[in-house]
């Protein structure tokens, strides 16, 4: 084969996955490249193969160069200068799959490897998991489909081995501020003797993950031997996914779904499934809150999603129940890493001021665990070892071997210093607190980059306020956030509805 | 509003039409800012808006600074280390339109509107322009949805104002090397006293678009004031329609769809109207060939697509006319610029050797064009306007308008100086000739870049063999490439298929 030769710039510019390398056009017109073509790219023994971008107008890629973008020069690891060749390389087979799938045709289970693994190889441009996204959107997953997708996206991703046939875990679908219920389940699980490697999330467009509520108090960014450790000494850990590579491809494509805010329900399914299946989780209890603001807004598309779910655990070999929560309001009172994770630790304690509406979720999904597994009475036991302190001992062992400080207390997680807060306009009864204004006002005051920052709500829906009470206070530690804040505030007529 | 200083720094990188500018993650977290959120950037008196970009890992773009990609350095026009300041911006609301039309529902006038508004002026990042034609591709456009992409796409291009009621034009879909009818039709009509402002395409994956083939003979990069004195002066004019951005919003559409060879219907429909709309057409001619290797490949999708083009044209004030032709196969001899330039010259100078088959078709669509306008008798007369030399007399009046020589022959055309020549495996008929095959076969050897570069077929389907007769010869200029093609060759199988 008749190779190009070029020289080597590398761009310093990330393309935030995808392997790509810009040529001149005259280069390009050489061997016919286009745009999204691809080419392999040989340096002494090492081969790659990337999306050819064609430079138009730009003073950084010369003919006879080759612009490489940052992801491709980690790989090839060269010097401005040095010499490569290129040559005309077949485009992705996988492409062939999309626009099958694009068309309305079903995909093999062959089809869907062939797709993820160029996912997780980044041999796709983002445009092009775009039209794979969109394409399970317009023509949804089969259950068989959705199973293989889940398998595959968990086998090209690391795996963690559990000594255990009897693996819990749970996931709550989000769009709920302060919804942490996993820092008082897991313990309450652990303390009864079964084994919950968890895996949470950050936010994304929330104000405050199950991972950055933990890295409060802990550790979470644990590498798999590690957290096989903890799990080995105490039967759990809370750890942040993101750090230990579960699910590559779901990490690439949710990033694509975001683009739109679209989430594919076939894709929501494989998601959260083959994360759970990557540590090995035999019985599984998904959440899944309805509300106005919330992912799942009525009951009917709750129940079709539960039985999704039921039939594609059972295709799995996992145990799933699904449990359809009020997903109306917030829960707890801390909305924000730093004040959500005193909610926890107050549950945890039996502390007088507990948020209890949370505390009597976290015993709710407890007991439907237990039923998971077979045991009866649940909800007394995982009142039992709740109150009794059990649960709350399991927490500060999970804390030490994360790396905390076991003997944390609410009081002393520090909480941003500037405050505003929102006064009730009128008298009346609380009847709607929107979930989507709460997150996007915590996340201007900082949150979750700032742990410290976020809201402190005093009162839930069906409350009673008087004109002038405070319902909420707004934390941040900058001066121009809180104004921000109280900027957006303003423009926001609905944040609360008083009756 | 509070609004963050930052440092530019001019990345020298082209997107490709998209307006980005990378940020670095620190001064992302202080608004809240996430990949594809969108920024407003000020400048002096400027304000652009752009999408954002998090730079990860990239040693251009540190904290404090602002990377621009070349678009955006073009409308700034700023220097390194000068000073912007950025707020976040909304979304364009077009995002909200896109997903509508995902999630199956029709737009309105105004969405529609607003879509290609935002596309034209780059608001939407690739990824988000693929979700659209996908989009668009899963819920086909109504007949009133495309009539409306029509007209937004031609209203937010230049516009040809054609002093004359009646303008004919005509437009073959793609797909069939050779077809180069325009260069033949156009003067046969312009003779018999009609208007064609005539705007071609160059080839995308073919081995030459008619404003490639005229580029042999003429200048085709021409302004509107320079294109619209040559109809003054002729009747007529071929021109390159990239050069006058009759319609910037479809160049990008198709730019998308290239990724995955995708092509919506309803996508097409606008995309070839919309150019007609705007020169201003009255009467138009669609031809539409069929074949295993043409675009539409049955006799069902050329109907369904006629009833759909008469439909759109009537709703837009257009008289169309459809002729389903035959597309199994070549069309002239010549495949590549130069080789097809001299096809064109050889029919309309009558000479003894010119390729009877690309006449015929000519005369039949010419005859099409005389029946829209409602001129009985119409392939007498194209004939005798052709066999006259009327039709060559006009063309030379194009050409040397359009700063041509009028006096240029077929022998005069320069055809690359090496070739290779593929022999008959077998005595017997010549059954399929594969166009794909041979367009990229002339693409390999140089076409359309290299001009004179292509391939000459002296042979048709059902003409017969004998084994070891040359069937057609490759054209290069170029030793590594005429090697490439002839490597290319003997992995074709079906190139020509001979029984």
């Amino acid at each position: 084969m008749i190779k190009l030769k070029l020289k080597v710039r590398n761009l310093g510019i990330s393309t935030g996955g995808p392997l790509v390398a810009a040529l001149h056009k005259d280069d390009a017109s050489v061997f016919d490249i286009n745009p999204m073509d691809r080419i392999k790219i040989f340096f002494g023994r090492k081969v790659e193969t990337v999306v050819a971008d064609i430079a138009s107008g730009s003073a950084e890629v010369k003919k006879g160069m080759i612009g490489l973008f940052q992801e491709v020069s980690d790989i090839l690891g060269m010097k401005n200068g040095q010499n490569v060749s290129i040559m005309l390389a077949r485009k992705p087979i996988s492409l062939d799959y999309i626009k099958k799938k694009l068309d309305g045709s079903s995909l093999s289970k062959q089809e869907i490897d062939q797709v993820v693994w160029d996912i997780v190889h980044n041999k796709l441009s983002d445009t092009e998991l775009a039209f794979f996204v969109a394409a399970t959107y317009c023509n949804p997953n089969t259950v068989e489909e959705t199973v293989w997708l889940t398998k595959a996206i968990s086998e090209e991703g690391e795996r963690l081995r559990v000594n255990s046939k009897i693996v819990l875990d749970k996931h709550s679908i989000g769009g709920i501020p302060g919804n942490r219920t996993t820092m008082v389940v897991v313990p309450i699980m652990a303390a009864s003797g079964y084994t919950l490697p968890k895996t949470s999330s950050r936010a994304i467009t929330s104000a405050a993950g199950t991972a950055d509520t933990m890295e409060v108090i802990a550790k979470v960014d644990i590498p798999i031997p590690e957290m096989e450790k903890v799990i080995r000494k105490t039967g759990a850990c809370i750890v942040w996914g993101g750090a230990i590579n579960l699910a590559p491809a779901d990490d690439k494509i949710i990033n694509v779904e975001k683009t739109l805010r679209i989430d594919a329900e076939s894709q929501l399914l494989a998601s959260i499934l083959a994360k759970k299946r990557s540590v090995s989780s035999s019985h599984v209890l998904i959440d899944i809150p309805i509300g106005k603001n919330a992912k799942v807004s009525t009951a009917r598309k709750a129940r079709s999603l539960k039985e999704k779910f039921e039939k594609i655990g059972k295709a799995l070999g996992m145990k799933i129940g699904v449990m359809i929560t009020d997903g109306s309001q917030p829960i707890g009172n801390g909305i924000g890493p730093a004040l959500e994770a005193r909610d926890v630790l107050k549950v945890l304690r039996h502390d007088p001021d507990r948020p209890l509406d949370l505390e009597k979720k976290c015993i709710a999904m407890s007991a439907a665990l237990f039923s998971i597994v077979g045991v009866k009475d649940g909800a007394r036991k995982a009142t039992e070892i709740l109150y009794s302190g059990k649960a709350y001992s399991k927490m500060k062992e999970i804390i030490a071997l994360q790396g905390g400080n076991p003997e944390v207390t609410p009081e002393s997680i520090r909480i941003a210093k500037l405050e505003y807060s929102f006064p009730a306009k009128k008298s009346g009864k609380i009847v709607e607190i929107n979930n989507g204004d709460i997150a996007k006002l915590a996340r201007i005051a900082g949150a979750p980059q700032n742990k410290s920052a976020g809201i402190y709500l005093y009162k839930h829906v069906g409350d009673h306020v008087r004109k002038g009470e405070n319902i909420f206070t707004i934390y941040s530690d900058t001066d121009s956030k809180i104004e921000y804040a109280k900027q957006i505030l303003k423009s926001m007529d609905g944040v609360i509805s008083i009756r």
